[in-house]
């Protein structure tokens, strides 16, 4: 039975290689691959020749009658494509941030460039599905998350609903990525040479995912500290949030309860013993995000981790769960 | 000219290798192993045979004339090796936990077991020459601070002094280690195949160098957390200081005319121009602790990064720093 | 649809560990852990308590009705169980090398201790599916080929028989493969810091898997020096054999040709252009086994690069590829 | 005591920032920069800045009275520069390929362009120190040895000279490298995502680096077969070597006798006991070549293993080793 044909720009960057991995094995969808400047660079074994490549415009989708298309590109290519694709009767879902930020002002700000769509910057919808799931299941236009914004909103938005932190003191999150999170491109600073052995800071309260937590948690700026940080290793972030819990919460079991009960029925969001955090193996490869904690009583100081694989649950996986649900697949189809 | 003569207890673990290596270039010394249940477990090439061997004794000690003797050893050999090695003429410049802490009580407190030495405890001085550099050069007993305090401490302390920090908002210092740091032992946890690709938070809000933060740094427990975690590299320590500087601080100039004030004429500590941070290559196989930040004027939150090479100014180059105060060579003889 | 219930012994190393991941997805089967002295030793997410755990007896392997049993355990626990358990009923996959070399002659040479099980030794079906496909089909017991010689033999097997090897000149296979080859245990020699940034060669000229390669192949001992390799990564083996191609072979075509009619059909060997070499990133997390070559046609030198994820096609991948044989399953279920 | 004045032209890629970090430790010279389109792109910490520097021309050699000058350049820049420099009195150390193959036609045939220098080709002198040592230090121009002919011509010249090797049989070099061996550059080839996990080889039986070990060693090329292979560390080759011994060698202890015979009073060539290797931590940040062999004395099957830093004995410390010796210091000093 052949399934629903879907499409994907942007197919050799690390998330787009990674969504043709997925989509290659999922249950209800085939694979096109829409060629927008790309080449094949790798030898490749003789007679296996992946998925049917078509160039990339809507002529294709028409022709092709993709149920939706995946944009693993640059912001200005997807608001490039973004129009043209859903006229010809595609399902959008865009990795890149250009519909993540609610206004073009906040683009502005944040991306240093003007946004050239701010019509379907108004329809995008965000694509976090435990907490907008029926609004991705109607969307046209979907705006995949960054990955930072996706393991920071999944441990801290549950405590913020609850009343769980005294936001006077602010929130700190210390987040770390593997390289892929840069994407694929030749540049000195993500070579090997000079990311071995090392660990570096950057964009340190000024990250461009920072007013996704924002606009998603309600936090305001002033109360929350954000650094990024590149780790030697391939895939992976971890999340090390601090804060001082709130006179609500006089254990461990206190926070365990909240996270529980927001999360029971989801199928992504696993949650640890209180005093247990998760490492990065816990996740590679998935789309799960797993969070622990620990909570000192005697100070409320409260320390949560939260690790994704970013090219998972970060990019590649949450693109295919809201998908799923876009296209009114089972929302673990191909993801367990 | 023969040097003078100087012992390493615990030679092959990562920071009595690392002692080995430094020591072997000292243009004042002359380096002798005292072997205490160490073999040599790698193959070595025909003729080179490395320094003089003696057996772990404090007969060796005064027969060799031994000047200063460094225990690169678990808390409970230095406390049985201190007392009989000091009466025989060394000085002891201690790598271990067990004489950092200052009381009894607070040692039991945080390594879970009585200190049997509580007089020397009492003699001991904390090895942290940017702060106590005529205390070290008199001292019999010298115990080598920890990897991760002496990043903190180098880049905490002269906030505090300066008031330069709103402690009502607490600091967070979010620890990364390379792997030496957990020492050289089989070890499941340590194993290739289980740190690389991954990165993990230990001992989170009560690591046992907490305490020595704390006792140097002036600050009370609740004011400080603190999570050490593992990177997938040999060696290196970066951390990232959050933190609400007070309303003294008006720039980041403000911080940067503490820091130069404090540091002006230490060779081992490296100032950088506000906004810009040091990553760990800066620092590898060096004495140096680098320090960086950037600062948000509009809402004082501020973030400080410090790297040392934790077997450099960390465990090894800091220990030979003490020890080239404590014999009265230049405080940088073997170092640069 | 509940699946045919199959075991696992040795589930907490890394081949036992792939092999929950791989059969936890496998169409055709239910997992069942049988639990020989492992404790589970990573803190888990709540309700996620994974597969099934048996005790490890025959008894368990009757009550569950299990078709059959995988063996990824030290060869003294493979013999020790294989009997018991071929008795209660279970087809046996064996990872270990117990039953890999044929007589208890060679397995005392190699393995240094004598074989407790010469009977089953010789009822023992060595599980190569492209070269004894028919046999292991009809097995009771499969002896699971080792890493080393799974990529050695698919690479040299069908050059052996078309008489494309100038065997009067000797071949090498220099071999290197990640550290996961080595188990998963507690060892100075497998830490991250021994490991990292170091490349080290080991078993020269005397590997245990050497006759593995010679039976498989035909080649005698004189003809064939082999070298094994620890790189820092996790998991992949890339193999490089050198030899002067006979007279036969005038082009790198007829290389190609020779593979090509030897694998045409063959699911899991592929096969790269001639003058093309796969790397380990081709194969990784895969049960591929992927050949490339580069030939010299004044010369006759020739170099084939093999490489396979030794967690795959060299360990549990195969195992599966085997299983599915046994039990009459699609050769690539849960494979591809 | 000032040193006497020396120049680097390429300082800012991994050999010439080894150059940079050895130079300014050695005891005999004082170091300036020669800028040639380079920049600094790192933060450094304020007030540390390192060495002089001067425009990149005959004129700052005359200028400044440099007595050498290094070129850790591509070969083109080598050879438009050194000409001029020559004139200006300073002896050259040439890190690049320009001047290794002795013709221009050879040149020609393995760099793909034409030698614009053929003069100064002539009179070049190769700096293998422990096989020219007079040489060397009369030569004006010195071309510093390619990183992968040092450690394969260190192991196998001394035997091809006793007569050890049966030749007929031919000889085996696979040879590994750390990435630094690439150079510095934006590629995607040498990204940490290509080439983490990885493992790939390149230029097989045709790297660039054949013809030097041909050429010193008096090897034909259709007895040596080369295969370059990158490793995912940052520096460090391994070369495993694998030929028959000739009827004269009849154990490994007779292979020790030639290599302590050879070797016996150099202070850079280190050799192990007989079955003993070495694995890249042995010389990593050293001038060593480090050689062990294991021998089968029932088939004369050898292997010998040979490392060395390719940034040490590799590149920057044979310079300098060969800069010692054309000024007349100790050919030991500011390497041990």
């Amino acid at each position: 039975m052949p399934g629903t044909p879907v499409g994907i720009v942007g197919f050799s960057g690390y998330s787009g290689a990674e969504l043709v991995s997925l989509l290659s094995k999922h249950p209800h969808v085939e694979l096109i691959l829409l060629e927008h400047r790309e080449g094949s660079d790798h030898p490749r074994p003789l007679g296996h020749n992946g998925p049917q490549r078509l160039p990339c415009s809507a002529d294709s989708v028409r022709s092709a009658g993709l149920a939706a298309v995946f944009f693993a590109t640059p912001p200005e290519v997807s608001m490039e494509l973004a129009g043209p694709m859903l006229d010809a009767g595609a399902k959008i879902i865009d990795l890149s941030g250009a519909f993540r930020l609610g206004t073009a002002e906040n683009y502005k700000r944040w991306y240093k460039e003007p946004h050239t769509q701010p019509e379907l910057l108004k329809e995008a919808v965000y694509g976090l599905p435990e907490f907008c799931r029926s609004r991705v299941a109607a969307a046209r236009l979907i705006s995949n998350p960054g990955c930072y914004p996706t393991a920071a909103n999944l441990a801290i938005k549950p405590l913020i609903e609850a009343g769980a932190i005294d936001r006077e003191h602010g929130i700190v999150c210390d987040a770390k990525s593997g390289v892929s999170g840069a994407g694929r491109k030749a540049s000195i600073k993500t070579s090997f040479c000079e990311v071995t052995e090392n660990f570096s800071a950057y964009s340190i309260l000024d990250h461009r995912h920072v007013p996704e937590v924002l606009r998603t948690s309600g936090l305001e700026e002033e109360e929350f500290s954000f650094t990024a940080q590149l780790i030697p290793i391939h895939r992976g972030i971890l999340e090390t949030i601090y804060f001082r819990a709130s006179e609500k919460i006089a254990s461990g079991e206190d926070l365990l309860a909240i996270y529980r009960g927001r999360y029971a029925s989801e199928p992504f969001v696993r949650i640890y013993a209180s005093g247990q955090v998760p490492d990065l193996h816990a996740v590679a490869h998935t789309n799960f995000c797993d969070i622990g904690w620990k909570y000192d009583p005697a100070t409320r100081r409260t320390v949560v981790v939260s690790v994704i694989d970013n090219l998972g649950k970060g990019a590649a996986g949450q693109a295919i769960q809201n998908m799923n649900l876009a296209l009114g697949y089972p929302e673990t189809a191909g993801l367990l």
